[in-house]
């Protein structure tokens, strides 16, 4: 019943927690031009002060960029301690000219049947950190105090790469510690089916440089007996992947599972075009391994692409040349427990074992992370998925994400923690596109949402 | 007994011969360099002067660039008419500070145990012509008239390209039209060894464009749905050649015919180190046609070779892109009577074949040549070759080379000719490189080769 009694709150308080959103939001927070840097500052401390006035012990942190939110709950509750983790930096509004009202003056609008909140940062993320916001709100007005105990940390550089974050994490690792992070960044499933992000694929890149003749030679002089370092890349490309599209480098699939069957049989379920899907960019079959589905291949199968290569004469005509050298950026995408050392160690010697006489091989590591996969057993994940499931009337769909989210890395990493990712954008919101919007739904849901999981995680 | 007394004229008038090529040699007909124009016309100016000398018709002629030299024998001897053909022009001295005596003060020299001629232009070519030159002379002078109907044509622009030299040809057609070319602008096979080339390798370029997506893709988001071109083109290059270095493009070999058993044991026998040549550009093991001989793979095997390729980002460091598309350039040295358009279907036609869903292709030419070959059975060559074995005391090498020589093509394709190449330069030259020089005995027994095979071809 307690529970019922916040949800009523977050009903009654709707029209307030708009105002107070658009507050925000009239706060041009533009991170990626330093012209903004006082704008940002505005906007953590309206967010310190709105932290404060519920109660929490909040202040704005100095980084070597834009400054942190950092606010705690004074009072520890029942349950887990939670670390909840928001942005409130936002991209330029450029092109200016295309937005249908001002980017900083949000409006309620009806657009198509829904009711949206229209303005930059209105999903990406300000929007979307507010739903928790006004979750704890909630708890604090009806109850007189926040339900469990609570860290909010709401960065200022996220659009520009979060290059204060990892050491703001090193350097108050002991203030940041919890026993699970909520991350509020990501999208549903569609404008009523709620989702969480529960597996993110690693990385691993590595450039390849073949080497050959001292020179580049003269291919009419020397062609038929010099050895074309193009020739001994364009193999090791093509020898990557077998005819059904796996990658035939010994070992690499050593850790990289399965996925779990429920998961499996939702994807199938899922209302998910591939034709629409690959339509969009163009494409029409899936040329991942084959018998895969599309959301499989993207979101819990690993991959080897060729992201660019470059070798002897690329103006325009022809120029008769066999180059000395020729080089391919390869990015490895990993699931599972996948470790990239081992992958970049055997892909390095399938390499090796490739060269011909008289060629050498350079290799240049640009980095590497393992996946994360929040486990399917996890009970952070098993109360947020009854939340949910609560709050929207149908299960949650349980999503990979093919790139990588770096601050789910960081806390896992850093601070050893599992991170929740829930959010609530949808497909068509325009995030970093001229006329961003918010559903008014998955910001008033959103905060229901919260509280649900909030009320949950402390019984 | 006729041609005893030409040679001993050219004994005789060695030194005259040497003063003439000198004053040839002064001339700074660097057709590189605008600034030295006037000096190309001067050396035109010079040559059409020293060519009525000996009682031919010449003159200079007008092109867009340098002028040609053009010189008909007033009256025709018994035997066919031939063309020679060689360039006035030099490429510039620098770098000047190199050079052991100034680049247009030519010297007669004794360099380890060898005379030499040093300076620019000695060996490329005007040294070379001046051989052809001089063994005309040497006929009017002991018999009063040229031995056969000669057509001398020499070129201000082989080293910038010779752009006006088809021009010349299709408007000069007729005059210039005779039973066989001479051109003088090759090699000797060493020192003491005559060598006529007789097989240049054709060539044909394509440039092969794969397109997949309409954009280019981040690699986590669509990594294994996505084609990524650089993988298809891999694919297409790892696919041309087969474990035994053989093309499998089909009907490739088609009219590549096999080296004559004749002249395939004489490049057996010659003096040629794979290891020495290989290992002059840092390589060491021929990477053609297994079970061929290098001098085989370079100027009897057809070849493809990629000169350039370039697809996605290939900045520092990475980026995890899928490119929409991705080029490679491929050349095709062609042999014997393999046709190029055939082949560049054939290749066409190979490439599509290997396409995925998705892709698309496109070509474009750069243009294509069949390979020359002057027939072992042509009577000229017959003469050629007994004419510098007399003179040489050894037989002539029967060459290939391995690029092109654009003017033969020039004389086959527009006058209907082939060319016999015979030049009397030999490696360690240091052509368009600072001290070139020319040894005396290729200057001396370079005219009397002449000699003795414009005796052969008119008796």
């Amino acid at each position: 019943m307690a529970l019922e009694k916040v949800l009523a709150t977050i009903d009654k308080n709707l029209d307030r927690s708009l105002e107070r959103l658009f507050a925000l939001l009239r706060i041009e927070s533009v991170s990626t031009d330093p012209a903004y840097a006082r704008n940002c500052r505005a906007a953590a401390e309206w967010l310190a002060k709105e932290l404060q006035e519920i109660g929490l012990d909040a202040g704005v942190r100095d980084t070597k960029g834009h400054p942190m939110v950092v606010a705690h709950t004074r009072t520890a509750g029942a349950g887990p301690h939670v670390l909840f983790y928001g942005h409130y930096d936002v991209q330029p509004a450029d092109p200016v000219a295309l937005w249908q009202t001002p980017a900083f003056e949000p409006q309620l609008k009806e657009v198509a049947g829904r009711k949206v909140i229209v303005g930059r940062g209105s999903a990406d993320d300000k929007g979307q950190l507010m739903t928790f916001v006004e979750a704890v709100r909630a708890f604090v007005e009806t109850e007189g105090a926040a339900p469990l105990k609570i860290t909010i940390m709401l960065e200022g550089e996220e659009e520009t790469g979060s290059p204060s974050l990892a050491p703001f994490l090193e350097a108050n690792k002991k203030e940041l510690q919890a026993d699970v992070a909520l991350v509020c960044d990501t999208d549903m499933w569609n404008d009523t089916t709620p989702a969480i992000t529960t597996m993110l694929r690693g990385l691993m890149l590595e450039e390849v440089i073949v080497k050959a003749a001292d020179r580049d030679l003269h291919s009419g002089l020397f062609g038929g007996a010099a050895i074309n370092p193009i020739r001994v890349l364009g193999r090791v490309i093509a020898s990557v992947h077998d005819g059904d599209g796996r990658i035939v480098i010994p070992g690499f699939y050593d850790g990289a599972g399965e996925l779990d069957a429920e998961i499996k049989s939702q994807w199938k379920s899922l209302d998910f075009s591939e034709s629409k899907f690959l339509g969009e960019i163009g494409l029409s079959v899936p040329a991942g391994e084959k018998g895969r589905h599309v959301l499989e291949q993207l979101w819990s199968r690993p991959t080897c692409d060729v992201n660019g290569i470059i070798g002897g004469y690329t103006g325009t005509g022809s120029k008769t040349v066999i180059p000395a050298q020729a080089s391919a950026k390869f990015s490895f995408r990993l699931v599972g427990r996948q470790n990239p050392e081992a992958i970049r160690d055997a892909f390095r010697e399938f390499v090796r074992k490739q060269l011909p006489a008289d060629c050498e091989v350079e290799f240049i590591s640009h980095g590497a992370s393992p996946a994360l996969q929040l486990p399917l057993a996890s009970p952070y994940l098993k109360k947020a998925r009854d939340a949910l499931a609560e709050e929207w009337g149908k299960p949650a769909v349980l999503k990979g994400s093919g790139g990588s989210i770096p601050i789910v890395g960081n806390f896992k990493r850093d601070l050893g923690m599992d991170s929740l990712l829930i959010g609530f954008g949808v497909d068509d919101d325009r995030i970093h596109s001229p006329n961003e919007k918010y559903n008014l739904s998955s910001f008033h849901k959103g905060a229901r949402s919260w509280a649900r999981l909030l009320d949950a995680l402390r019984s």
